[in-house]
C-alpha cells in the first residue's frame, strides 16, 4: 500500500498508507514524483475542508504541483518514454466536451483535478497519470522548476486571456505566489513594466528584486495615486487582481487607462461591490480565469529561454517524510515565503 | 434669438429665446433640424438636474437624437451639401487624442455632448456642427428614423463590443428603447434568437413582436431558469445588461455559458454586488459599453438595406410648440412607451 | 451486402452491393440516410479520380452531404435517440490532438472525412457515425435542408474566420454553391450587404433573388470599378474569395478598405500571383479557410430561426436508384443548378 | 538658407542651402536633428529616384530617421518643453479622416511622410514637427537609440498585427536591419525563441549574438526542414516575412503550424507565387504591415526598460559633414552594417 499525505479532515494531515488506484492503462504514464509544491489551495483544504462546493468527506491526498519521472508508458503512448523528467498538468478533461471543442477544455464540467474532492493528489511517490497530459522536462528544467509550472500556467492563462501589447504597463494586485507568477508572465508576454501593490512589504520586496517590477507600498499613498503618477496621468494598460480582497476593487477603474482591461485572478470568498459605472466611461473589459488550457508546453519554453525565472520563489525545500511540517509552516503564511516544496526522491 | 426647449432647472422646461453660438466654422455645417428623440438621459436631467458629475448650473437646451437638413457648409465641407437630409452624432472628440488615436474617439476626456452640461442641445430650430460627424441619411430612410441612430448606435457599439458570432443566443436584461435596440443589433450582427426579460409585461409584448426576440415574462420563473430551459442547459453566448438594475446581476453567471460575454451597457446608480467566482468559473468575459464610436455609418446602412426596423418603437411624436408636453408624457415612463419624437418642421 | 453509390474509377461510378463496415461503437449511432447532397469534390473525384494527395485507388463510395434518421444508438450515447432527424458533420477528429486542444479541431492531421480516400461516404442506406458529431434536426427543418448544413458550415466557417462587423459590406467572388453560401452567411452574421461577381450571368440571378445580395455582371465593368462605385470610394470591409480563380487575385486589394480581410474560401489548383504590396499599403489581412469547426449547431440555429433560407438553391432531386444520373446531371455543370441532392427514403 | 543632404537626383547626392519652410504652427515644435539613420529606402531613392509610385522629380531632403532636442514650442504645445530631447515619428497623418478614425492612421490616404516625395526629410540641423507626433526620450535612452526608433516600429508593429502568445516560436525571414528588429520586437512581445534565417551568414551572426535568437544557415538544409527539427514538427507560430524575396514564400506553409500567421514585412518588388491551398489546410492566416501607428511609446518605453537593445545594430556613425560618405557606404550594402547613422552635432 502506498504511503500519501493524506488530509484525514480540517486540519488533520497524516504520511501514510492509502489504497490507491495505480493501474496503468493504454494512454497513461506511471510517474515517480520527485518535488511537490504546496498550493494555497491545499493549505485552504487543511484549513478549511473545503474550497466552495468542493468538501472533503473522505481522506484525500493532497498535492497537484509536481514533477517526476516516468517509470512506465502505456501500450499506446508514444511521445514519452521511461526515464523521462516530466511536469503534470493535474486536470484531466473530456477533449471531445462542448467547452474542450472550442478551446476552452479548462471550463469543462466533467473535468477531474489533483486533490479536489473526491480525487486523490500526488504528494505520494507513484501516481498514474494520462501522457497527454504529461509534458517532457528540458535537462536545464530542474524538477523544482517543473512542480512551479502549475502555478505560473495560472499566470500566463491570466496573461493569454487579457493578451498583451508590447510595451503595456501592468499592475498586479497581490503579492502572494500567482500575484509574483502573474507578474513575470506578464514581463515575459511583452509588458513594458509591471507595478505591484501588496500590503505587505516583505512580499513587495521579493517581487521587486526583479528587473521591470516596481513595488507600490501602501505607505506611499493610494493605489490610483501611485499608478497614476507612474504613468503621467494615464493608467495602467492592465491590471491583474490576484489578492481575491473585496478592497482592491475600489477605486481600481482609476488605475486604468480609456479601453484598458481588468483580469480576475484572485478568487473572493463573497460577491464584491463593484462601480459598474466607473468602468463603463472607459470601456475597461474585465476578464476571469480558471486554471489553465494550453499553456503547459509555453511555460516549459519559457523556464528553458531564461524568460521566466522562478528558482528565487522556492522559499524552502522539505523531504517527503517532513510533508507535516511542511504544511505547518505554509499554513503560518509568513510573508517571506512565497513556495514550500517537498522533495518525494 | 433663436427658440429651444430649455431646461431651466430640475423639473422646469421652457420653449423660450436663448442666446446660441451659431457661427459656421470652415469644417461645419448648420442644419436646419427636423426630429428630435427624447432620451431617458434628457428626461433624467429634467427630474434630477445632473447625470453623476454632469450638473446644470446654467440653463441648457435639451435633445441630443436628431436629424435634419443641411442649410449652409463651410468652406472646407466636400462631403455634404445644402439640401441633403443628415442625421448627427453629437459627440464632439479631439480626434488626436490619445484615446481616439487607437480608435475610441468616444472615451476622449476632451469629448463634448450635446445636452450634457455646460454644453447645448438640438432641440432648436437650427445647429452647426462639424461635418465630419454629420451622415448623410438615404433617401428610404426618414428623419424620425435618423433621430433613432443616436439610441440605435448604443446598441450597435454593445454588438461590436461583444462581438457576436453568427448563430450565437442572446440574453438582453432590460426591455426600455436601449434593451430593444441592443436586441435589434444583436439580431442584425448574427444572433440566431435573443431571449430579452423585463419585469413589465407591456415592454416585451413590443420587444416580442419582432422575429427572433422571445419574451422572458417574470411569472414564469427565473431569468436563469428560463434561459437554460431555452439552450438546452448549456446557457447564452452573450448577456447584454441594459436594466442597470443592481438585481440584474444577480445569477446571471448562471445564464451564461462557458467562456461567454456579459455586457454592461445600463448604468447602474451605484456600485453592485457581483459574484467574481461564479464568472471565473466559466472565464466569463464582462465588456462595459460608453456611447459608441465609428457605428454612425453602419446603423445608416443597417436601416437602408431593413435588415432593422426601428419604426415600431416610435411611440408617440409631438409638435415642437408641444416639446413641454412631449417631456411630460416621457416623464410618465408609461411601459408601451418606447421612444417620444419631438417634430420641429 | 448494402448498396452504395460506389466510384469504381475515374468517370465510373455504379450502384452496388458493397461491404461496408457497420458496426456500432459505444459513442456511434446508426442512421438512416434520407437525403444526400452531390458536392463539387464528389464531382471531382468522378471526373478525375483525385484531389490533391487523395486518390481514388480502390472503389469508394460518394457522398458527404447527408442528413438522415437515427435507427440505432451505442450504449454511451445519451443526447440522441432513435427517432431523431439528425445531420451528419462528416470528419472525424481525435479531440485530444494538439490542433484539436485549440478549438481547431478542422485542422487535426489524423481526421478522416467521408468520402475522401480511403474513407467510404454515405450514399448508402444506413451508414454510423460518432454521435459527438451527429446533430438533431429541429421539426421545422427538412432532411433536405439538413443536407445544406454541410457546404452551409463552410460559409459560416469563412465569416467566423473574418469575423464581421454589423454593417460591413462584403464582397464574394464566385457565384457557385460555396459562393452563394458565403454570401447568405454573411449577411446572417451581420453584413448590411454582400455584392457578389461571377463571369456566368444565370449563377448571380439566382443569387441575387436574395434581399441584401447585389450582383455585379462582368459586362458592366472591372469588379474594382463596380465595388467602389458601390462603397463610394471606400471599398469594401470584407472579401471572399470563393472561385478559386487565379484571375480573381488581380487587383482584389482594389476593393478592399483599409484594414480590411480577405478569405480564400475557394482552393486554386496551382499557385497564384498575389500583389503583396498592394495588400500591405493598407494592411489587409488574409485569412484562409479549411471545412469547418464548431459551426454545425450553429448553421442549425440559423436555419430554424430562418435567418438563413437554403431552399431555394436546391436545384433537383433525383431517387436513389437514378443517384447515377444525378451525378452526370452534377457533371454538365449546368450555370442554373445550384445543388443537386438525391433522396434515398 | 539651411543646410541639408539633397538627393539632386538618382545618385546624386549634396550637402547644400536648400530653401525649407521652417514656420512654426501653434502645435508645432522646431527641432535641433542630433543623429538620424539611414534607411533602405533613403539607399533606394539614392539609387533609383523613386520607391514604387513615389518619385523623385524635384530635389529632396534625405532622412526619417531621427533624434534631437526641442528649440522651440508652438503656442498650443503643452507636453513638451524646449531642452526636451526627443525622437520623431515621421509620418503626418489626418487624425479624423476615415482610416484615423478606426485607429489606422498610417493607413490615412493624406498622410505625408518625411523623405517621400514631395515631403523632405531631415538630414538638416533644425526641423519643424507636430508636437503630437513627437515623442520624450528617458535620459537612459541615447539620440542614436533614439533614431532607431523609427525602423524599430516596424517591428513593433509587425508583432502587434499578429498578435504574439507568451511562448510563441516565431520564424523570421531575412536578417537585414528590419529582420532583426522585428526579431527583437517578437522577443519583447513574448516569442520564447525566435529562428532567423538569410542566406548571409555574415547577417545571421550579428542577429544570432542576442539570447533567443537562433539562426538557420542555408548550408544546413532547407528552412522547412531546419524549421520542422527545431520546432518537434510542429511548426513556428509566427512567420514574418522580412526579405521580400519571392522565394521566401516558397514552402513557406510548412514552416507553420496549424493555425498559425504568416505576417509580409518585406515589400517585394513584383507580385509573387502562393501556394494559397497549402496556407489554407493550416487555416494560415496573412497579416501584412505597413509603417506603424500607436507603436512610438512603447518602442521607447521597451528600450528604457531595457527589454530592446538597438545598441549593438548601430555599424557606423559618420559626421554630418560626411553624409555623402555615409550614404555611399550603406549603398555598399556590407553584409556586417546593419544601420549607419548620421550625427548632427
Amino acid at each position: 500500500m502506498p504511503i500519501a499525505l493524506v488530509l484525514e479532515k480540517t486540519r488533520q494531515l497524516a504520511l501514510r498508507g492509502i489504497d490507491l488506484d495505480l493501474a496503468l492503462g493504454a494512454g497513461d504514464v506511471r510517474i515517480a514524483m520527485d518535488v511537490v509544491g504546496i498550493c494555497g489551495s491545499d493549505v485552504h483544504y487543511y484549513r478549511h475542508g473545503r474550497i466552495g462546493p468542493f468538501v472533503v468527506t473522505e481522506p484525500m491526498v493532497l498535492g497537484h504541483e509536481g514533477a517526476g519521472t516516468v517509470i512506465a508508458c502505456g501500450d499506446s503512448v508514444s511521445h514519452l518514454a521511461v526515464g523521462d523528467r516530466v511536469c503534470i498538468e493535474p486536470g484531466i478533461p473530456d477533449f471531445s466536451s462542448r467547452p474542450s471543442r472550442i478551446g476552452l477544455y479548462n471550463l469543462d464540467p466533467s473535468l477531474t483535478f489533483w486533490a479536489t474532492p473526491p480525487v486523490h493528489g500526488c504528494l505520494t511517490p507513484e501516481v498514474v497519470h494520462p501522457a497527454n497530459l504529461t509534458y517532457k522536462l528540458p535537462d536545464t528544467v530542474s524538477f523544482a522548476e517543473g512542480a512551479m509550472i502549475e502555478p505560473l500556467a495560472v499566470g500566463l492563462q491570466s496573461v493569454n486571456k487579457t493578451g498583451v501589447v508590447a510595451g503595456d504597463v501592468a499592475l498586479v494586485m497581490g503579492a502572494g505566489p500567482i500575484g509574483v507568477l502573474v507578474a513575470l508572465s506578464a514581463l515575459s508576454a511583452g509588458c513594458s513594466r509591471v507595478l505591484i501593490f501588496d500590503p505587505a512589504a516583505e512580499k513587495l520586496k521579493i517581487a521587486a528584486q526583479y528587473k521591470g517590477i516596481q513595488a507600490l507600498y501602501a505607505q506611499e499613498g493610494t493605489v490610483a495615486d501611485q499608478v497614476l503618477l507612474a504613468t503621467d496621468g494615464w493608467g495602467v494598460d492592465l491590471v491583474y487582481e490576484c489578492s481575491g480582497a473585496a478592497a482592491a476593487f475600489n477605486d481600481i477603474a482609476s488605475c486604468i487607462r480609456p479601453g484598458g482591461t481588468l483580469a480576475c485572478v484572485g478568487m473572493p470568498t463573497a460577491p464584491v461591490s463593484i462601480d459598474i459605472v466607473a468602468l463603463q466611461v472607459k470601456e475597461i473589459r474585465v476578464v476571469t480565469v480558471f486554471r489553465y488550457a494550453n499553456v503547459y508546453d509555453r511555460a516549459i519554453a519559457l523556464l528553458e529561454q531564461g524568460k521566466i525565472d522562478v528558482k528565487p520563489l522556492i522559499s524552502a525545500t522539505y523531504p517527503f517524510n517532513a510533508s507535516v511540517e511542511a504544511f505547518e509552516r505554509a499554513d503560518e503564511g509568513r510573508p517571506q515565503d512565497v513556495k514550500i516544496q517537498i522533495k518525494l526522491r
